[in-house]
């Protein structure tokens, strides 16, 4: 075993997990997934901002747009030093995350807001449970790339106010809340069956621990308990 | 006359150029203008950004989007410092702005770039040319706003390359240009008769030096000489 030079930031292809080409693979085929889904809520969000009632609200949503933004350097030049295209590592799921994104346009701004707390709570969920089975160092990446993101805190506030001057209101928005987890799990369900690389890193390899059917079940009810305290946040019922 | 701190950050109303209330609100305009103005190209580039061929050239538009948000905090923030509201600040250019967008929506991707590279390249241009008449700490906000989005230089290269591929896009794109250049006139027009802080600015104070007609004509002529500049590089007429 040859030891990990500390501060070395290049992954080597002959060293550790990525000994493994279907280890490297996923990883690759993970950060591809992370990028264009950064990329895609960038887009979604600058776009649901339009919708904003203020100039206030306006800027704290584009903020979150550009918050999206800001790691796909990081994320591109990872998967440069794995050996892969970035653009050709972000494009098979390019359709899935689109398809999630024009089957959930928001109607109004609070349907925005909702989806961007809901939707980035569950894909910071989702690659935080994934993370787990990574080696560190694409582990601290991903960490990274998540932790940035938490500029959501005032979407709760924004989403109580409305409910509690609205009643009913609370009602379609824990329907539209259900609808995105529903359409989150189609998709993720979609990249599953056709990506095999990303579903053997969540299954295991031969030296490295994965998860079997009971796990993958514990890993939803999991994300599924999380998303409902979520809703719980925003004062909406799971 | 008080020495100002070395390191203080926080300009303080008694002292020097901000002890002109004129002033102070000349520089309060003058930031919520660019403020906004960096919002508005946030949300027009990332729009832009859809009209993209491949995933490559969304990600440099989309980066330049993001970049064009990146200082809105640091100008927030000097805002509220000379104690007026940043919301407040930006909505008085918000129309002039929001019409300057609206009467230059692009109709394809090299459209979308010709403006990106020379909106962005005018405005940098016009505040530069404010900048000279700042007290130092403004004037280094403003600077460094402006240095940080230089992320324009991929659009130089798609532009040229298509227009070798395609000589009439040239005269298409030339005439565009022109038409965002008048665009941008009519609206700086429109922001200096409504703003009468921010026009003063430029004309000087008592204790400030400013520009005299003569001067302000040598000003157009120096940014319609750079603007000549930019159609050069991007190979059309100007």
């Amino acid at each position: 075993m040859t030891e990990t030079q500390p501060g070395a930031s290049q992954p080597d292809a002959s060293q550790g997990a990525f000994a493994d080409p279907d280890y490297r693979a996923a990883v690759v085929d993970l950060l591809g997934a992370i990028a264009y889904g950064e990329l895609a809520a960038f887009e979604r969000l600058a776009d649901d901002a339009k919708l904003a009632p203020g100039l206030a609200d306006k800027i704290a949503l584009s903020a979150m747009a550009a918050g999206e933004f800001s790691h796909l350097d990081d994320l591109q030049r990872r998967i440069s030093e794995l050996g892969a295209d970035p653009f050709a590592a972000m494009e098979p799921f390019r359709q899935a995350l689109d398809d999630f994104h024009s089957h959930t346009a928001p109607a109004d701004w609070y349907e925005g807001l909702v989806k961007a707390f809901v939707g980035d709570g569950l894909a910071r969920d989702f690659y935080r449970e994934i993370a787990a089975y990574l080696d560190p160092e694409t582990r601290a990446l991903v960490t990274d790339v998540l932790d940035d993101s938490d500029r959501s805190s005032f979407v709760v506030d924004r989403v109580r106010e409305a409910i509690r001057a609205d009643h009913r209101l609370g009602g379609r928005l824990a329907l539209w809340a259900r609808r995105l987890m529903g359409e989150a799990l189609i998709q993720a369900q979609r990249i599953a069956a056709e990506r095999d690389a990303m579903t053997a890193l969540v299954a295991g390899g031969v030296d490295r621990p994965g998860l079997d059917l009971a796990a993958i079940g514990r890993m939803f009810t999991r994300l599924t308990e999380r998303h409902a305290e979520r809703m719980g946040e925003l004062g909406l019922d799971p």
